[in-house]
């Protein structure tokens, strides 16, 4: 391993987080929040020194390998995170430092797990910081970074590629920064009309701003403990059900349909899928909680809310799904499970990787009766590189094993088998809310640390889809990293 | 498809059955159970007269392919279940056909779950055809057909296959029916040592026979409501536990082992895992319930007992396990899912499995660091086939989706997400007892019919191991039957 490049670029994305931060400074200014205002000011100088004196020593350059990526990508998030959880802890907002971390790497992972009893209670300043992370983490950290500065380069690839959500990882046009830029353009101008449509609404342009940054990053962070519900508006109920779909969208669609105008895109087979999975879980479930409802309309708008949200990783709620009957609560699990489309900001197992899977599974059933018989699987009409079915049933396992692991370290807390399985599914598939007491009214507070820890590996995992965590676990390799140093170049 | 061999083979199953039933009809005699002996006889005759109308006007042979030997064997084992649940609706013993049926199948495949509320209310002979199930079941319906008559031939090759657990199939000697008389030979010879020993524990005649079936085939029905329990032995509870954990290894093993005197075998990686995880659960599940326990020793005494009746898929108990704290509650809710060794009478997605998983997934991380590395797969020191690993992969996806889709069907009944979740997983996976309602001091009486339907299927299918099931749902190919039907020939 190139320790002093990866420690170089962990610098670089230390460097970023203050002027990520001078946007909840700036916040903190306007309202006149001293004590948080301090405190945001007291990081960003922290953060600025130690990322300082991780990039200034190390001057000497390689090639970013996949490894390195991997590396690069996990400590350069975790670190984000230990760093960012320090204006709550500084302010007083959120004293425990477990709790803080939680709360910090739930916001940039887009889970929007919190540990809050009364999320009321916090200043705007905190309020927009811990949204705001939400919407740096939907994009990616990386990727943000590499708009923010160049320092980066070209030798990103493998660093992008390891936060880029899905399957297979497509670039749009030959640079990798150019696609971030695009990308960025889209998720901006996206996240902006989000904002103008709220507004439109009768939402402030803080809660606007605060609940545009936790749909456009899937997050699900609100300032309300009712989270949308809070509104009781059927306008911003539709509005944010709608968007939290658009985001969930490979962004590739929206690229292609909004700046090359192909109406083909919309044959894409996992877009279809995606619909199909809403249209019959929104039927169903509207169909099971009706009674309850005063009208259907209502249940409709409900539950429609819901799939969306849940589907899409966001965690939004406008009612009390928890208790709600046995088959939407468990259907929504299931939601939980497969998550968004690829290469956009939802979490959860992804929409392509599920179809590469029936298909595999298929044609596994297929090929007992036709042993010879040698047939490619396709999508959207293109033929799938074998490599790619492989690592999706690699990632299958892992992701397995992740979360039975987690499942079994939660049940030495004293917390029922639904409120353990439903909070490991749930921020491991950076989600939010589960059920029980880390239900949609309820907050992961009550939990030890271990469990605490565990979900938040289980968060970062769950965003930077496993296997750069899983690098780290590997042995190292000594000849590998003997010809890494020898690749070295000296580059400003 | 060659419906006429398939029926007549399907007919040979049945006119075996009434040989199987006699064995019930015997007890029932001695016993003078006037009602069962008659509910028997009257079923007797019933299956052999359809057995010999499937049997006879079906004179052309063919030969049998994996498709065929697929739907007979599922065929086979419904139809076996469908007449063998008859003498618990006759007599009256079961009046529901539903719940009749679910008992019968749960007996065959080895499941042991009951709809019973008050198991000791029935008679002896009716007790005894349910436990003879097991015993049947653990070897396979079919490979006990081979025993008792030489009708099925050399053809079967496709037959035994189909319901033989494990990831590979062995064939010991070179002939089909060659293994299956050695392997029933080991099997009847244990079962043997194992009424022997229960009997110097004290155990009737009647109660060793019953609990040495339901041992043998890692079932777990008994004839009485508190299971194991109820004898408040420790010798028999360590007895029962021992020969558990020998019937739920792989008798590749056992032949190896006793037959050969090979002890080399011993180093099987399957073997080896599989007592780790014996070791793993029993130590620490030891450690989570000591409080609740006079001592020490009794603590590790239920511990060893329970994990051993659970990873085997047996499911007998000697406390009620439902009880316990959440760590060793949730431990073997994961070791239902694991299951025994393949080649084994026990169930679950086997040992082996897991094992070959595991190093995909390994391999998997791996490759993504050296993207050239050719690796193959080592188990036992041996190469392991690339279609093996597939086929494995394939196994995961179509276990996972029958699993999620029952949780969904069940979730419309009215039980809690632990009961529905624990009741799918035992069940799917050959264990019997769940947790809440479906606990061990509980029973599946109180489901829905749509519930018990789905619940068997989930047993055929976790017995069989998907596959013959999945086939049936495959569209025909027509070119396929052609070739079949050119290929007919004329055999008695």
């Amino acid at each position: 391993m190139n320790v002093r490049l990866v420690t170089k670029i962990v610098g670089i994305i230390l460097l970023s987080e203050p002027a990520l931060m001078a946007a909840p400074a700036v916040v903190g200014l306007i309202y006149r929040e001293t004590d948080s205002v301090t405190a945001f000011l007291i990081t960003m100088a922290v953060t600025f020194a130690v990322g300082l004196v991780m990039f200034l020593p190390n001057r000497s350059y390689g090639r970013v390998f996949q490894r390195e990526g991997f590396v690069i990508v996990t400590l350069g998030w975790l670190l984000i995170s230990v760093f960012g959880c320090l204006p709550f802890v500084i302010s007083g907002s959120i004293p425990n430092v477990v709790d803080a971390f939680f709360e910090t790497i739930s916001g940039f992972t887009t889970t929007g797990a919190s540990i809050l009893e009364d999320v009321e209670a916090l200043s705007k300043s905190m309020l927009f910081w811990r949204s705001f992370t939400h919407w740096v983490g939907g994009m990616g950290v990386l990727a943000f970074v590499m708009i923010l500065t160049p320092l980066l380069g070209s030798r990103n690839n493998y660093l992008l590629q390891a936060e880029t959500p899905g399957p297979e990882s497509d670039k749009l046009v030959p640079k990798a920064r150019s696609t971030v830029k695009i990308l960025y353009g889209i998720y901006f101008g996206m996240t902006l009309v989000l904002v103008l449509l709220l507004m439109a609404g009768g939402m402030s342009v803080f809660d606007s701003l605060i609940h545009s940054f936790g749909t456009a990053g899937t997050g699900g962070f609100s300032n309300y403990s009712d989270s949308v519900g809070h509104f009781g508006s059927a306008y911003i109920e539709i509005v944010i059900g709608v968007f939290m779909l658009l985001f969930g969208v490979n962004f590739k669609i929206h690229y292609f349909l909004l700046l090359k105008r192909k109406l083909s895109i919309l044959k894409n087979e996992e877009l279809l899928t995606y619909v199909g999975i809403v249209f019959f879980a929104t039927v169903t479930i509207t169909a099971s909680i009706m009674k309850s409802f005063p009208s259907a309309w209502d249940a409709l708008r409900a539950s429609f809310f819901q799939v969306s949200s849940i589907l899409t990783s966001t965690g939004y709620s406008t009612a009390n799904f928890d208790i709600w009957p046995q088959y939407p609560r468990t259907l929504l699990l299931v939601l939980m499970l497969i998550g968004a489309c690829a290469g956009s900001t939802g979490g959860g197992f992804k929409v392509a990787r599920l179809v590469l899977i029936s298909k595999a599974a298929k044609r596994g059933v297929n090929r007992l009766v036709h042993p010879r018989a040698i047939k490619a699987i396709k999508m959207d009409g293109k033929t799938v590189d074998e490599r790619i079915l492989v690592n999706a049933g690699v990632y299958l396992i892992l992701y397995i094993f992740i979360m039975v692991i987690s499942v079994i370290v939660l049940s030495l807390d004293n917390i029922t088998f639904e409120e353990n399985i439903s909070s490991v599914v749930s921020c491991f598939n950076n989600i939010g809310p589960a059920y029980g007491t880390m239900g949609p009214v309820g907050n992961y507070g009550g939990l030890s640390i271990l469990s605490k820890l565990v979900l938040s590996f289980d968060m970062l995992a769950g965003r930077l889809e496993i296997m750069p965590l899983m690098i780290l676990l590997l042995p190292g390799d000594r000849h590998l990293r003997r010809s890494f140093v020898q690749q070295k170049t000296v580059v400003p």
